[in-house]
């Protein structure tokens, strides 16, 4: 579904002819490449933005993806800030360097993949900038709309903390990739083909989430980052924390107990959101009906400060996932 | 001014200090540091939104620039465009990616540059993201608001073509590093140190613009689009054109007309604006009166396609300035 007339006319050039490219590959998801800037008209809603780089080498290394998942995984990750805001995806600007040698078929494809997770949580490829360096880079900003979005301030004591889908599947597959073997198809697709979480989010949102965020740096990372913005103390119990089916094995080989494994994996991009101690096991089961999704409870806010992760009741140290490499 | 509350409390962690770090640079031209989400109340405007990516190696070679100049050229160069749409500067958001070996204190200074290219201009720095990489990264959305914000498109036939400042400091400064030369302080200012149009963009756009852009492809390279987006047909008069004091010396080591040398150099952040052709010399007075800074007519539309740049009234060809090296 190639509409050239969606391009801006554009003068001559080898970065023109990639901006073309590109346009006819993404059609409708991309209404006003070629532009140098995007517009989002006012809607009365605050606009939430994110930005999130990704280094080749650095957050994966070459042969793990292909470029249509390189892209997916980039927008995802930053989609998903979206999400935990409880906003709505009004789209994202892409900036992509690619490699000197880098043919335009996989420049495409990466775009590709960007302009197919847009799509695939209902917003548009608004802009980008195409440069050039020695690995792939893909920076990308999100932009989201809401009435009142949610931050990580606002858990208070007595609040349950609950999460969405299960936490470790991308470690999984970083285990298998980093110990020299192929990860199988679950553990590889938790980490090629996130899902960000924005339908769940803006339920959370309409249902009375008092604060959220995604868990990019494992719950290791993220839950002290959420108990310190909202000035509680936080217990996470361990073995409540539903663990991905890819878990288990690469666990054994790490020899540390499943959900520790998953809480201490970052890059799943589930939601961890405080929900006032009314929200209940009912509540929950409409909102895995509606949304599609799993939700559980795996902790709750006291007075205080600091995180404590139990595993049978006893304190257990959970380091956050470092992308910091 | 250093307030460290206006950070939100984080987690322990090297890439968390290093916000901090950065936070307490940035002071108030960074009210929100270490939210996941950036916020842009509603206000009725359009949201303008543009990203640019600079690295090292492409976009500037190791050793000429500062670590802030680094950042105050990225981030100018991407408020450019909050100019050339005639909006306000809101703010914009910065991921940048550091070598492994960098020092805090480059990273630093790298994102001071940042704060005050974007505090210059009347915004503030709304988020970001921190990486690793072999070189230095910086990618920049800028984030503008406008009522009713321009674009490439709206030139007529019979339109005047205007350019503010002078055209040619920045390809001066290459021109003189690539021979191997220092360029001289008002060259490599001109590069090094660009300033974003935001005060001229929102005159031009309160006194009729039709159509703007900045020119950072060069003349040779953005009047074609102008061109080609408003569908019309552009003659430029390079006798005209502003040049750049530091222009003639190395136009000479280039064998080149200083204004040809000066048309074909791009990153000189100036606007290029399609104005009425009732504006005229004295309308063009009060713009360099009341934002000091030049305007002048360099050309015309007419019906038609392309463009001609004219030296002593014979078409020249003036190559566009191409980023993608």
């Amino acid at each position: 579904v190639t509409n050239p007339s969606l391009v801006s006319p554009l003068g001559p050039g080898r970065e023109f002819d990639r901006i073309r490219a590109i346009a006819a590959r993404l059609g409708d998801v991309a209404p006003a490449l070629g532009d140098d800037c995007a517009f989002v008209p006012a809607t009365g809603e605050t606009i939430v933005l994110s930005t999130d780089m990704v280094v080749e080498g650095v957050h994966y290394r070459p042969g793990w993806l292909s470029h249509e998942e390189i892209g997916w995984r980039a927008a995802m990750a930053a989609l998903s800030d979206v999400g935990a805001a409880g906003a709505r995806c009004v789209g994202l600007l892409a900036a992509v360097s690619s490699p000197h040698d880098a043919v335009e078929a996989d420049l495409v494809a990466l775009m590709g993949g960007v302009g197919d997770a847009v799509r695939h949580v209902g917003g548009t490829v608004l802009g980008g900038d195409l440069t050039a360096s020695p690995q792939w880079i893909v920076s990308i900003t999100v932009v989201g709309a809401a009435a009142r979005p949610l931050t990580r301030r606002g858990m208070r004591p007595g609040d349950g903390l609950w999460l969405t889908g299960a936490v470790g599947g991308s470690r999984a597959a970083l285990t298998a990739w980093t110990a020299g073997r192929d990860p199988g198809p679950s553990a590889r697709r938790a980490f090629a083909r996130p899902e960000a979480r924005i339908a769940a989010g803006r339920w959370l949102a309409a249902h009375g989430a008092r604060a959220m965020m995604d868990v990019s740096d494992g719950l290791g990372g993220d839950v002290p980052h959420l108990a310190a913005a909202s000035g509680v103390a936080v217990d996470v119990s361990l073995e409540a924390v539903p663990v991905h089916p890819a878990v288990p094995p690469e666990a054994c080989s790490t020899n540390e107990h499943p959900a520790a494994f998953a809480a201490a994996g970052g890059e799943d991009y589930e939601l961890l959101v405080a929900l006032s101690p009314e929200f209940g096991e009912k509540d929950a089961e409409r909102f895995r009906r509606e949304v599609g999704l799993g939700l559980t409870r795996i902790g709750s806010a006291r007075d205080g400060a600091g995180v404590r992760f139990l595993l049978a009741g006893e304190p257990v140290v959970i380091r956050g996932f470092d992308h910091f490499r």
